[in-house]
């Protein structure tokens, strides 16, 4: 079993339901680790890892975030920070003509080596918050060839284009070539 | 000589000035620690700190940041951050009728145990941008009692009342009290 170090169920099931088909055995840990101030998800991940490999040799750890293209990071490393301050409509406020935007989800895979796969989602910010499901920044983004925001979409809609899913596949590439023999 | 580690020659020379005479003799580092993403600026240099004591038996660390009262952590410990992506022009516009805002500094001295002493300044935010020096929040923040703000203020005069001259007299009274047999 595989510590998947991460306090958020959700995100746990998404991962163990997506990988144990590939051999990797996950559990779900609440361990501690410190999230840098850096700018970009990589970096976050990777100062936690070089942390954690102090004491784990194996484990898994994942960040994501929202983009508004025009506001360069912003705000992106910071995005739980800045829904739980300014929230949303502070958010929206921010916005200008300009409204393109995406998520990202960076996930750290260290087994002596640290291996890292990305995913992202392109769209724009809504004008307004729209829709009841998802958590966080999905009220407000539409995704590239839609007209609903995630929030608006089923759990299914929303994983199939999701820069976590697309993320994991990365990583479900990489297991698969490496137990090729 | 103990290293102050910042890459920042203004407030290495605020420090230096105001130590020196109580027998505190600094030099600038541009030595790198992390800066973790916390609710305080305390929970930032102490994590540096344990970082740093790694390595250094004693050395000064501090950080300081804008806070927007009515918006709990905002942008506070991502001051930095958050004036480099959404600008003084995105805070204004964040600010609602309620506009108490305070500036905060943590100055940490570590000797072989953390020491830490805080100082803040009170005041509100401009309706607008104002005044030429300073740098970061200077230009929208009015300490109270005064009807300009710390851009339109001398050197001297914001030195007298800022946060960070007040978490160096608490030091001063530490190191003061600490000699005295």
């Amino acid at each position: 079993m595989i510590p998947f170090i991460t306090t958020n169920e959700g995100k746990f099931e998404e991962f163990r339901t997506f990988l144990e088909p590939l051999g990797l055995q996950l559990s779900m840990s609440d361990r501690e680790y410190p999230e840098v101030q850096a700018d970009s998800l990589e970096d976050v991940v990777l100062y936690g890892a070089s942390v954690l490999s102090r004491e784990l040799d194996e484990f898994v750890i994942e960040d994501s975030g929202f983009f508004i293209d025009p506001i360069p990071g912003f705000p992106g490393v910071y995005s739980k920070h800045i829904h739980g301050s300014i929230g949303l409509d502070g958010v929206l406020k921010l916005v200008g003509t300009d409204r393109r935007a995406h998520f990202e989800a960076c996930i750290l895979y260290y087994d002596g080596t640290s291996h890292v796969f990305k995913g992202e989602v392109t769209g724009t910010v809504a004008t307004e918050r729209r829709g009841t499901g998802g958590f966080g920044y999905d009220p407000i983004f539409i995704p590239d060839g839609h007209d609903r925001t995630f929030a608006e979409m089923t759990p299914a809609e929303k994983n199939e284009l999701s820069h976590r899913g697309r993320a994991l596949e990365s990583m479900a590439g990489f297991l698969r070539s490496r137990d090729r023999p």
